[in-house]
């Protein structure tokens, strides 16, 4: 019988998984911390993820769950996690939580950063965690740009080809974006919303890039988001820039 | 005829290197950069540091210099050799110096950093880059303790066991040591001076840590860099978490 309702804050370097979702003969997030969640319990235990983020994403804060009948407390939990997940995942916080408590049904907002960086020389310490652009970008056209954005809409225009969602319909409730640290060489692009398409960051992101370097009106990103048409936006921006921040509930 | 003497600055992760300097059989920054030098310039390339930095350690300013007859510009040199060497290792500026300048004997300082993650969680996205420390450090005592260490002495109480430079003597000019981002849970410590010793950096960083842990009393630090005893000091800080940021001429 399973009596307890768990949840884990997690923080993972998707660099070397192949994404959150358990998927056959892939090395994934879910799968590997179910595996030694099952070493831990003796149980066959099934982690519902808040966000499926894609093969090379990182989270600073995914929210899973999953039902034990284990009497471990969260404290030990905590910490026998830590001591058997590889390196590369760590659980940040273990709780106790209400039994219909779901990670991802129960969702209310979610915070995604994306991370450039922005300079004529590449950087050899991030190369894993920002995108490299090395246009100089106006970072003034893209906050323009991105005020476009906010409310509800339909965001098929973003949405990857893939994806197999009802509705495209969706709100963002806040962009922002600035330079950084580093000399301002890092760029950092803020989206919180209510819920998001497959690729609708990654999407956004790789036109907000186009319209910082000049090549896209600021204007187009209206256009382009009307259209609700995926050939209008530009390339995906690639996934090791992106980062799951926090899930409120 | 070698009539040119070009310097670069360079940026490095040293988590898939065998540290700088070329070594038979282990794949290291001198020699991956020597060999795209030879493919540019079509001639042997003797390339020759500021900081012989061991295997694991970072850079984000190592300078070097290598003579070549070779006319290619500065400016075409810096993008061949980011276009060439692996996403690891960035150049950031080459230029021309004069004949007689060496990367190495005309050194006046050099900057080093450590940084620590300073929590009770660690983290998975800066795991290669910080030295995971789990016990709550007490800053102020590291930074009373550093202080001892200020000004010119015989720093044998801190240098590796292999090392076989002549004198052990060098001048610690300032060391700093500072909580940073992600809620205070990273710490800076940077020590300039005028030339380290193998492992010093590394050593000092060991014992400073034990005396934030209080396990050491901050007294010990001198007793320990008066007994120029190796024994005497804590462990060596491992190298992921030491960085060469700055060489000053």
């Amino acid at each position: 019988m399973s009596s307890r309702n768990i949840k884990l804050l997690i923080e993972y370097d998707g660099t070397h998984f192949s994404g959150w979702q358990t998927q056959p003969r892939k090395k994934t997030i879910q799968k590997t911390i179910e595996t030694v969640l099952g070493q831990l319990t003796q149980e066959k235990i099934r982690l519902s993820g808040a966000s499926r983020t894609d093969a090379g994403v990182h989270a600073l804060g995914q929210v899973a769950h999953f039902r034990t009948s284990s009497e471990i407390s969260s404290r030990k939990l905590l910490g026998a996690l830590n001591g058997l997940l590889p390196p590369g995942i760590v659980v940040k916080e273990v709780g106790e939580v209400s039994a219909d408590f779901s990670a991802n049904r129960h969702a209310k907002k979610k915070t995604y950063q994306y991370l450039l960086w922005n300079s004529e020389i590449p950087s050899a310490l991030l190369r894993d965690r920002v995108w490299y652009i090395k246009v100089p970008l106006q970072i003034s056209f893209m906050q323009k740009a991105a005020k476009y954005l906010i409310g509800r809409h339909d965001f098929s225009a973003f949405r990857g080809t893939k994806s197999d969602t009802k509705t495209s319909v969706r709100t963002i409730e806040k962009i922002t974006i600035q330079r950084r640290g580093m000399k301002g060489a890092v760029v950092c692009i803020q989206i919180t919303g209510n819920g998001f398409l497959k690729y609708m960051v990654r999407n956004i992101v790789g036109t907000l890039v186009e319209i910082g370097k000049g090549r896209l009106q600021i204007e187009e990103m209206e256009k382009i988001l009307k259209s609700k048409d995926r050939r209008t936006a530009s390339m995906t921006a690639p996934p090791h820039g992106l980062y799951l921040v926090k899930v409120i509930y």
